[in-house]
């Protein structure tokens, strides 16, 4: 999907709370400000909003001379999610109906709620009482014929979204007859996206090959990824992409994806046609239909 | 007060709510957001932010060819708010405590919802529930202190703000003695804010005097004023200025202000030292002391 007009205000605002984030400086936060504002002024609006997102935080690593300004915002997710962890797959154990699948996406969905992109206050208690709503909140989506797709399928590459998610993410693979699944997380930094690093921190290494796909992207700008990941996406029976950023750079590209996330922007939930803070399983419109 | 980082993309936002409710071609919103980024993107920072507002507002009148593209809502406002005003009024006149100075006061700043610059969906209803809950909510500020002050006063001048709004204004200045009481009006058509057309519309005329102040600015830029309107300014004992607009372009002026508003933004609530939504009667902290 294209960047809206409407996101352009969000963009700066996430731009700002990235600079916050990053800096105590004032000077460095307007500096920052300023330099999107002529950015954005000067774009072609062709292109996804992650595409703005990946060129602010290029920029905010490199005026920092900081690899990984997020590094531990995540890895105190990624303990606060695995904390979490016994409890909800013990939930998933005792689900008789709907079945262990459809609990184990509800959590998944909810783990999306873990996003510094559009979240400034996120907290662990905003994060529990997400996964609270979620065991009984019903996702928006064709969980029938989701189960049919996922039983079929030879080869799962499962796209991540952020740290914290992604280890709710290993309650679905584990779900998914993991031997199946490669796991692809960001090729670099980015916001708090889960890369190697946290897909290593809650043990995803331990059961499913992990990929990374070569681009610092916050979603998946397929021509930013790296040759073998690309290979892999084609090759893939099915494509289970988790967030917002892989929703808006993939939900035009051909494949057989389904899309699990929170809808948490007006503009996303629009273009997806569901309800904002729906919690969303659904498949690409550009997809085939095998 | 200055600009914060923290109001860039919300003039953005404004700008686009702007463009789209006086044009519906989508190239027309394109180039004004654009324009404000750049604009944005190369300015001081040091001024208010109805600066910004006023230049944005111009450049749309302008390249729409249009004097007042907000004129309709205006009126629209200004018959809706009027309506109101015998059930109003009678209010004003059956209460004995808090007094009926207070009561006028609280409805007058009741009445700052009706704000296009803030709100893009204001209905009729929500200035109804506005209403509603100040005739019961208590204002944050100085009501003995304000009473006082108005009883001294031998010449008040008035800062209306919107349109519809004025309306109100006319109930609070009935409890003023209206003889002593001058109203001012922006100078010029910008957003929904009351002009000398408004003032008319809700017969203000029948009892005070009303001048304008020369200028388009959605506030009280006093550079930006006519001779004529600061002479007023200078020698008016007491100075009301209703909105967030008075407040932002005032706050630092010396003279004998008192503010009234909804604080409708975080930046200005911060700023007045008040919760995010209050209602607020603040004397100038620049002001002087008599």
């Amino acid at each position: 999907m294209k960047i809206s007009l409407d996101c352009i205000p969000c963009l700066i605002r996430q731009a700002l709370s990235a600079a916050r984030m990053v800096s105590a400086d004032p000077a460095v936060h307007q500096r920052i400000v300023r330099e999107v504002l002529l950015w954005i002024g000067g774009m072609t609006l062709e292109e996804p909003p992650p595409v703005l997102s990946q060129r602010i935080h290029r920029w905010l690593r490199g005026i920092l001379g900081m690899e990984d300004p997020y590094r531990d915002a995540k890895d105190q997710q990624n303990r606060m999610a695995m904390s979490l962890l016994p409890e909800l797959r013990a939930k998933i154990e005792a689900t008789l109906d709907p079945l262990p699948l459809t609990m184990a996406v509800r959590i998944a969905i909810a783990g999306n709620v873990i996003d510094m992109g559009v979240y400034d206050n996120m907290t662990e208690s905003s994060v529990r009482e997400s996964v609270r709503q979620a065991l009984t909140k019903p996702f928006v989506g064709d969980r029938i014929g989701f189960g049919k797709t996922v039983r079929e399928a030879k080869s799962i590459l499962y796209l991540t979204d952020n740290a914290g998610e992604i280890a709710f993410d290993r309650l679905l693979i584990e779900q998914l007859s993991p031997t199946r699944v490669t796991v692809a997380v960001r090729g670099g930094p980015v916001i708090n996206d889960a890369t190697m690093t946290d897909a290593r921190a809650v043990g995803l290494h331990e059961i499913v090959e992990i990929i990374d796909n070569g681009s610092d992207a916050p979603g998946t700008l397929l021509d930013d990824c790296s040759q073998e990941f690309k290979r892999r996406f084609t090759e893939a029976d099915l494509i289970l992409a988790k967030g917002q950023g892989n929703f808006e750079t993939l939900s035009d590209t051909p494949g057989n994806i389904f899309f699990l996330f929170m809808a948490k922007c007006p503009v996303i939930a629009a273009h997806a046609g569901v309800p904002i803070g729906a919690h969303v399983l659904v498949r690409s419109n550009a997809g085939n239909s095998n």
